[in-house]
């Protein structure tokens, strides 16, 4: 099956916000073996919709739209959808009920613009989205299917992962199996460097996604239906074959993410953390809580962006930070001593650094950050520079940080 | 003069890139006056490519294309314009020359691969690119324009910058003015009904961008060339009166960001800034430093995940936390006095909740979350009801108390 993605919206058009949804619905789709050939963007024009769509079904059987379903005028989607489909407006109870109830709910009183989002195209089949006012819009005629969700993207993904992946599951011809293997630490070519003459003799195709420290490594299988039990074989080994030779350098599968595993770690070995944080400025903190859950195990952050914070309440003593300065090895290892103290926590983390783009000299550059993570009997240190903008700068540090953890907890 | 932008590259349709270049060319043209009216992403399949230019040209006069220019084998892009503009591959000895200068000075051998990059479509205007290997291709027929470029960022850029706008610069024949209103607090639905009785006779389009407790509002005005002055003061009458009736839901606008603008008005009052965060865990903290110098106005933060760091280090009292609870009003109060206390600073933001998905009660349900901002002489409070996921919860309330801190700073 062959899949083409219209998102709908000045918005992207013009270049005021980055589209992440088209990438995130490209790669959902391709994890079900469905082919994208095509994505096209057009601003809120009817006309320009209508054509988007007829172009999109020459070269796909599905067409999945997002964007312009909100209240406001400019959203005009459902009208070219129905002119498109050939179709009426009527008034959906269900949807109106589901919104009344919600914004009872929230003490939200209901206005005119909220009326006029529940009138639907007759041929619409609708799916629910829990996740705010707009529901997804399901369209078949023929072989052909069209899914019109809002552009929120947790909207987009409830809709996408409860209304159209279980609707073109069943559909598909092609089996599609995928792995993604999750390291940190390390980068791009000394990966492939190490892994690609292990998979020279294996029929995947290995993908590199690098972000800010980590790399997720895609190993994919395509084959005919039927042939699942050997395509999840070939799979398998060469997953095998790429965790062996990687050894350390893998933390996790598919989703997993870094602060969440060092959160899994932290709890199976039954300790608490806590941070001292300069320049990436409470960031780490933030990667950790924002995992469910996190409350078993974390215990709190010092974010002392002035050195008095140092001081006073980590306790570095101010001959460390006039000797050494306050971007030292000498005065992470005291921030950790400090955090393990005042917070109460058995590991800390520990960072200071230059996040730039002012701030930095010649024997310390924007982008030094120095990093410390221990415990009451063993520190680790490392001196870091990142060559980046002062946000990449602030999230490379957060990333190398954990990963620094993560490997200090592994060897407990 | 109306654009369309394709991309190629099976790293954007299968969403293992985030195609960040065609938001800056939309972005950049629509400086220029150049309306955007269009962008499709296509593989490195050579018959997608050439539909894809076709129906762009259905509905522009410039095509602006990115990425497909390297030197691997799935780069196609050059034998599809050969094709499209049914043109020969001549061989560019100034490109040649260019190449083979760049090598020598890099020490890096020149190969077959790079002797096949420099093989151009005769039909094709070259673009020196300074910045890479690829140059651009301009290509003109009758009042139709297509210019090629490498989907490297900087290098695209650079092309764009001293190839492409010098060239469109006078043939537009359309202006085009927009301004973007930054608000915050409030949501769409309710800005767009004090809005748009406002806006009824302003002969202006209106653009509503939310996000996570911020919308912003874009409007734009669109006319021939020569009628610069009248489209301007148009542009300057509808934002006038949109502001005027907002009040003080507007705080910014174009690029500000909230974060960044209550960093002005601290420098500005010459106040410094702490924060106390339980639910946030670090969130607020991390968005006030992403912005450069917030070193000027930031003082630090405590994460008081743990309850007994709310008493022992905010100095929170036990019988608060036992009576009311840590999520309550009565806490986040004490949490500023003491956040002012020992972070030292002169205002400080509290935050306590729930972010889910675990921990809520019939009182106090997933979402609950208290703000208080305030300095020694007066502390504001409010609670919430955020009803999303554990990171839209955090990024709400994260956002609600940056817009309390900003009403508070106002009012200063």
């Amino acid at each position: 099956m062959r899949a083409a993605i219209v998102t709908v919206g000045d918005e992207i058009l013009l270049g005021q916000i980055v589209d992440t949804n088209s990438a995130w619905i490209a790669d959902r789709l391709s994890m079900e073996g469905i082919l994208i050939v095509r994505k096209t963007s057009v601003g809120d024009v009817e006309d320009d919709i209508c054509s988007a769509i007829q172009q999109s079904f020459k070269v796909a059987e599905l067409v999945i739209m997002t964007g312009g379903l909100g209240p406001t005028k400019d959203d005009i989607t459902k009208k070219a959808l129905a002119k498109f489909f050939e179709c009426d407006m009527v008034f959906s109870e269900d949807t109106f009920t589901r919104l009344s109830d919600l914004f009872l709910k929230r003490n939200i009183p209901i206005t005119a613009a909220h009326k006029e989002q529940c009138f639907m195209p007759d041929r619409a089949e609708l799916i629910i989205n829990n996740r705010g006012t707009a529901p997804g819009m399901w369209f078949e005629f023929g072989d052909r299917m069209l899914c019109s969700m809002p552009g929120v993207p947790h909207e987009m993904r409830y809709i996408m992962e409860n209304g159209v992946v279980p609707r073109v599951k069943d559909l598909n011809r092609i089996i599609f199996r995928q792995k993604t293997i999750r390291t940190s630490g390390t980068g791009e070519s000394v990966l492939a460097e190490i892994i690609e003459p292990i998979l020279e003799g294996h029929p995947v195709k290995v993908a590199y996604l690098p972000a800010q420290g980590q790399v997720r490594l895609r190993l994919s299988v395509e084959g005919a239906k039927g042939s699942e039990v050997r395509i999840d074989q070939i799979l398998q080994e060469a997953v095998r074959a790429t965790v062996g030779v990687l050894g350390t350098h893998v933390y996790g599968y598919d989703h997993e993410l870094l602060e969440e595993h060092v959160g899994n770690l932290l709890k199976s070995k039954g300790l608490t953390l806590g941070t001292a944080e300069s320049c990436t400025g409470g960031h780490i903190s933030h990667l950790i809580t924002s995992i469910p859950g996190a409350s078993a195990y974390f215990r709190g952050t010092i974010v002392a962006y002035d050195n008095g914070i140092k001081e006073k309440i980590l306790g570095v003593k101010s001959i460390t930070l006039e000797s050494h300065g306050a971007v030292s090895i000498q005065t992470v290892r005291e921030m950790v001593e400090g955090a393990i103290r005042v917070i109460g926590c058995d590991v800390a983390i520990a960072v200071s650094g230059i996040a730039g783009p002012e701030g930095g000299s010649d024997t310390k550059p924007v982008g030094t950050v120095c990093i410390a993570v221990g415990d009451k009997s063993d520190i680790k240190t490392r001196q870091f520079l990142f060559v980046k903008d002062r946000l990449l700068n602030i999230k490379y540090a957060s990333m190398y940080a954990l990963d620094m953890l993560r490997k200090f907890l592994s060897a407990r």
